[in-house]
């Protein structure tokens, strides 16, 4: 067996989350700090993830389109508490085309302005909402303290961005979106159990009248927040006069609601599932399934294990041949665990004889000797009960990392390890400010028995879910 | 019937493209110089094309990835035609953050040098190689006259990057590119036939030894350029030290090749097939390629509409419903034509009175009366017979269109409806400047019988495809 490679978690987590990234070869920095590059194997992750999403963004009705990158500086400034959260994260085009320009361009940190640029000429009337429009784009926001996937100043993600003829409908809307694209997808494609929430002011997204979020627990027990949709209220429709006139006759603002995820849902696959051995990638998300090796040449373990590749495609199983007998077994099988490969199936010459194959499990270990004829089904099976253990575990995590606490203190404390819960009341700007000043923040606000709260329910009535973060 | 509402195309034919693109709501200027905004029925014809490019780059075993959009200056200097070839182009971004940048940053123009940065990291020996990498992204190119789809400071392109171990593989590769996957596409999809071809000295891509073009020609006889591609020698191996051990133990250059299609084929599907009255949208690339309209109501009308929206449904096409019948039904229709539906089915009650409906296809404007029951077949038939003939009709209209000449003045005479077909001895310096001068330029070389020159054929046994052009 090959020596470990990896820094284990117990030692260094953050280093441990760079050392995977690096042996499994997902990503490296760009040459511009706080870039990247995204190799084949993350970006095939993130292609699955975008077609899982997409097709549950297009299910609620959302068009897709392409507004441009580059923005006028000076749409960003009309709206007060957007252009101040926005503005230290600008990189800004002063140059084009060999001039110097005389109005610098904004490389989009969001579009909530240029696409309300377009939505004060597209809606007249009541008739024209809901108007439900989304992308998948690149976006800028300049990164001091960069780390791939969680914090990159260029990262990939899609923008869902509506207009409604009331504040009711804007609200049903991005709490749809929370569950039925984000929640969904997170927990059933990436095995993620998330906790929802409402942000506080302090950290909702600048501009929006309420943030609700999903946040995951990582390996370590801190935080991540996987995405975010936003209630905009008329903000945006007041600073761009986009209005509509009502089915009454009278004219208002629309109502407006945007939502995200990123490339940084790869970095929670990453530390949500991943061990001292490397990855483990959800059956439904990984770009291969199962590798099927051959352990040392040997009568017939060659013909075996095609057959089963063959037979397993033919099941729709992304299945790859690891004929590669020149290369020791132990290191290849240390690779594949080391890339999170979910299913890998041994054909050997000794098994085989007795008409055998052995089916390893990733995401357990666990290692069951099969007749090679009913090996696909054994796959078949070894997936789907990947796909459900990595879930299970990931809640019991969640469930174990969280304690309730009722003081701030005791909330820092246990925050140190893992998700602390205390009631809203302590939730106010002094505690928020005290949690802040030790690093932890207050990750959302929810009710009492776990569910959504309303827009409308008082902090005070929730409670807090305080976490350290990424 | 509802007024003309476009510019028809022999009067004006660019105005027209502008017209059908602002009616048929596909696209609009962005707010900053060049840019624009993609809407959804242009996005999706994007979505599927890039579904049908994507499968065939990754059957020839491609890999995707994602590179930043920044590039440090100093690489793009490295390469010296290239930095010429793209310096007039530049967006820079020089603040960062707040703060003036110590190194400017330019926004890619193209990827080639920083891809070669990673290729010399992850290249060591001929066991690398082949490595072929591409990405579905935007890229920025300053555009003093733009026109939509057609030149956008913006755009969205895929590029394709690749290394080899000989000049001869890399050859194979850039033309295997250029006929299963570019050639395949625009014909078997965007219903567009191409003729092939190398282009010019003065025509390759900035960096690139030869580079393979694929020229269609649109509505008003002029020739747009669908996409290159290119083979880069070891132009950029040597700039960026991009090198390989080869099997004899010596060191070597790799040898490169790049490609890319971009949002201009939407610009060439439009202008290939569209006619006074819109859009004739091919029904491969169709966002909806059946409308099933309520002429008006009447008995069973609706119903007898909404069954065979769900048996075309159920047969997999691409289908709406139109029941909006308070609006006339001569502007309803005049509106799926001006978007270019293939095929239209007018359900009315006196026809459904004799158990009948009217399929009307787009590209002919036949009109057919079939059993209602007999409709989902005749749809069948109407979709594949309109892909049949726009292609037919797209290579008519080259056939028609091409002049065989043998001078200077014949092939700037013939340019001005059409393509000319001159002899590669008038190609010389001399012969090229003389066509550009009257704004025509050599397309492609390609030889007498019309087929694929070799890469070391002589430009005088060729013969040089002249053309106006976007």
């Amino acid at each position: 067996m090959a020596a470990p490679i990896l820094t284990p978690q117990a030692e260094d987590f953050p280093r441990w989350y760079q050392d995977v990234i690096a042996k499994a070869e997902l990503a490296e920095n760009g040459p511009v700090r706080g870039t990247q590059v995204i190799r084949p194997t993350a970006w095939a992750i993130w292609e699955r993830l975008q077609r899982e999403l997409d097709d549950r963004i297009k299910a609620a009705g959302v068009d897709n389109v392409n507004f441009p990158l580059f923005i006028p500086q000076e749409f960003l400034s009309r709206e007060a508490e957007h252009v101040e959260g926005f503005s230290p994260e600008l990189a800004v085009v002063t140059i084009g085309g060999g001039k110097e320009l005389e109005e610098p361009v904004v490389v989009r940190p969001t579009s909530e302005t240029i696409i309300n640029h377009y939505f004060s000429k597209w809606i007249q009337s009541y008739r024209d909402l809901p108007l439900l429009l989304n992308q998948w784009v690149n976006v800028v926001r300049w990164e001091l303290r960069p780390r791939l996937f969680l914090r990159s100043t260029e990262f990939q993600w899609q923008e869902g961005h509506t207009c409604h003829a009331s504040e009711a409908d804007a609200h049903a809307f991005a709490i749809e979106i929370l569950h039925n694209v984000y929640e969904e997808t997170v927990r059933d494609v990436l095995a993620i159990p998330v906790l929802l929430g409402r942000k506080t002011e302090r950290e909702r997204f600048a501009g929006a009248t309420f943030t609700w979020t999903l946040e995951g627990m990582m390996g370590d027990g801190k935080a991540l927040q996987m995405g975010t949709s936003h209630e905009l209220g008329q903000n945006f429709g007041r600073a761009f006069d986009t209005t509509y006139s009502t089915s009454e006759g009278t004219t208002d603002y629309v109502w407006q609601t945007s939502w995200g995820v990123s490339t940084r849902l790869i970095g929670g696959l990453i530390m949500s599932h991943g061990d001292d051995r490397g990855l483990r990638l959800p059956p439904a998300v990984a770009p291969t399934q199962c590798v099927v090796i051959v352990v040392k040449d040997g009568d017939g373990v060659g013909d075996a294990a095609s057959a089963l590749v063959e037979e397993l495609k033919a099941g729709d199983v992304r299945v790859k041949l690891d004929g590669r007998s020149d290369i020791a077994f132990g290191r290849r099988s240390t690779d594949h665990e080391l890339r999170g490969v979910p299913v890998r199936v041994e054909v050997g010459p000794r098994d085989l004889a007795d008409g055998n194959v052995t089916v390893v499990r990733r995401d357990t270990g666990e290692k069951t000797s099969v007749p090679a004829a009913g090996a696909a089904k054994a796959v078949a099976d070894a997936l789907a009960a990947a796909q459900t253990a990595l879930l299970d575990g990931a809640r019991a995590r969640l469930a174990d990392g969280t304690t309730e606490v009722d003081s701030i203190e005791a909330a820092i404390e246990a925050a140190q390890t893992g998700f602390a819960v205390m009631p809203g009341a302590l939730a106010d700007d002094a505690g928020e400010t005290a949690l802040n000043n030790k690093s932890v923040s207050i990750r959302c606000l929810r009710r009492v028995d776990g569910s959504l709260p309303d827009a409308k329910d008082q902090v005070s009535d929730l409670v807090a879910v305080v976490a350290r973060s990424y």
